[in-house]
């Protein structure tokens, strides 16, 4: 696996992957930076007057709910539909799922019309998908990741995708193989869009490589270590993320090989 | 005063609460990295479908009119008038009020039709919602004061509410106590947002301390003093943007005693 | 042209205009911050019902077309007529324009309804406003440059504006006479919205140089000159960034009389 993903990363770094992005207002330049910081693309729209011709120009196709509105969720069905249509890869981030309805009947329309390659969460998104009771806490929610693996496991099997869980314990699952991930730095969590980035950088990975559980696991790997590599002088949160966008700049095998933490199973 | 804002502080960190942001698209990603920087979790949602379900899981509202528009100015009154009907603190920053018609006539409605726990400007606004003569600059204005103390008080005692004027000279009123907080930095002004999140901090305390006026004083002091530690080392802008997440981060109880210039009169 | 460009700077930092943007969410915040580390002020609006006022106060106007929907392009049709009849300076950023029909049709339709006084894009998108074929991938697009020259001169003399191209080579055209500029840092490419950012600069240098070739000119070397400052220690993207803000609000006339790379032809 570590292989693959020091291959996939120096593909993506050749092809730069134009990734489109229709994403939350809070993180769309943090979003815009990482993407660029790591070698891919980014480009964001959101006009449903527009959305598939982005979308037919793109290489996989990210979308995160964390500002929604009528308009947007419109345009998120038509963009999500149209890559499904054209096989482009297509991420969700389910931000909020479970605070809301509206978040939730969403995320779920998303799953359901549209061909998910790759749903990325925290354990109570994920939780809230799957029809479980969990407690979400705004946005960054750290909820028990008790019966997360096994929400995950169902919502892979029902919807045909891969299932990646940010949180204490990252993993990915496609419903069959589960690998996780132990790679990170506490400090994530005090810097706006880190999870939402996750998501970004899984889209662009899945442009690179076409299997979905690889991709997922290689932007974990990637960003954790990214993650971590930030952290190492122990800053403070300011100035831990604009190391951050360093450090996934300068990410590369060697760093990958020495500290990916991987567990296949 | 200042060990009430010291243990607000600590209660804030201790409790992380969450708040609700309504705010303009140029500052969410700063509001959100200061508020958790400071230690609180900031979620945003803006959607009308959605507000009241947010606002229900919030322990404060902020509502910020720096970048209006119909469906939004529809979103802040629904959760406004939801957050009033349910006591959960309500902080309004009526950014560019004065500067256009939409904004001073927005503002003063969310006054009307809400229960505003803490009304947080610049001296020109304050004075254009009090419908007193005020030119505005743009949002970042530092109109003459005079006139500011009498408009606020005067909004503090119609509106029943507290409000903080940050500029020249900073203050906080209730209609007949009144606290001057002299913290702060030059460079404050030189990244844009700071204002905005003087406001989402006043949030913060708002939702673990009962008192607006010592919620408003605490969030002035806090924000100042780091912006305090944040200069010290005389950066230029964009350094002093990134150290002053860094500052909010580490200002502690003994920054504050040594540095909070509060006088209560 | 470089004391012209030297005292048009020190113009711009005594008189700190204000620049109305309208302009795409994933740079508010970075332009903002642009602007004021630069020394101007930056106002954000676009709801049709205060865009107007908002002109009326403002010293130039810059429309930026990077996340479009309905109601903002009738809010930046509004303000652009507006800005015309009232002889502000008009700066618009064809961002993606010939990726969509969408954002090819809105530049198109605002060089014609308004007074557009600078035209700052890639070459791509001159090349596909001016009908040109060019392939645009995503909003960075380094199309070869081929042709870009001939599409901006012709957009120049059609619309009777500057056209300002930033790319391997930037240059600036009003049609008859062409300005070389030689500055900037490939860094520049790794942190969104810089592009943006110039556009917004040009729209600065505007509101304090009548004549738009100086205008375009004067933002594209002070920006340029920065972005070589910002790059001496060769940092990473996100360090490189914060710089940029910095070197901006340190550039000075000595910087610039020893870096500026322009050639009049």
């Amino acid at each position: 696996m570590i292989q693959r993903i020091c291959s996939g990363l120096e593909v993506l770094r050749a092809r730069r992957p134009l990734v489109h992005n229709i994403t939350n207002y809070v993180v769309m330049n943090f979003t815009a930076n990482v993407l660029l910081a790591l070698g891919a693309s980014p480009v964001m729209a959101h006009a449903v007057e527009e959305v598939e011709e982005m979308v037919a120009l793109s290489s996989s196709l990210v979308v995160n709910i964390g500002t929604l509105s009528t308009p947007w969720i419109e345009s998120m069905l038509e963009a999500a539909r149209f890559a499904s249509k054209r096989g482009i890869p297509l991420v969700l981030d389910p931000v909020g799922a479970g605070a809301t309805q509206l978040r939730t009947t969403t995320a779920r329309t998303l799953l359901t019309e549209a061909r998910v390659t790759v749903v990325r969460g925290n354990p109570s998104e994920i939780l809230a998908l799957a029809g479980e009771k969990a407690e979400t806490k705004g946005v960054d929610s750290r909820a028990d990741s008790r019966g997360a693996r096994r929400a995950a496991a169902f919502l892979a099997k029902e919807y045909e995708t891969v299932v990646a869980v940010t949180g204490a314990t990252d993993f990915v699952t496609d419903g069959r193989k589960t690998v996780e991930v132990r790679n990170g730095h506490p400090l994530l969590q005090k810097v706006t869009g880190t999870g939402c980035a996750v998501s970004a950088v899984v889209g662009a990975f899945a442009a690179v490589e076409e299997d979905p559980l690889a991709a997922a696991t290689g932007a974990l790997v990637v960003f954790g270590v990214a993650g971590e590599l930030a952290g190492v002088s122990n800053p403070r949160p300011g100035t831990y993320g604009v190391l951050l966008l360093d450090a996934l700049d300068r990410v590369g095998a060697s760093d990958l090989r020495e500290r990916a933490g991987i567990t296949e199973s």
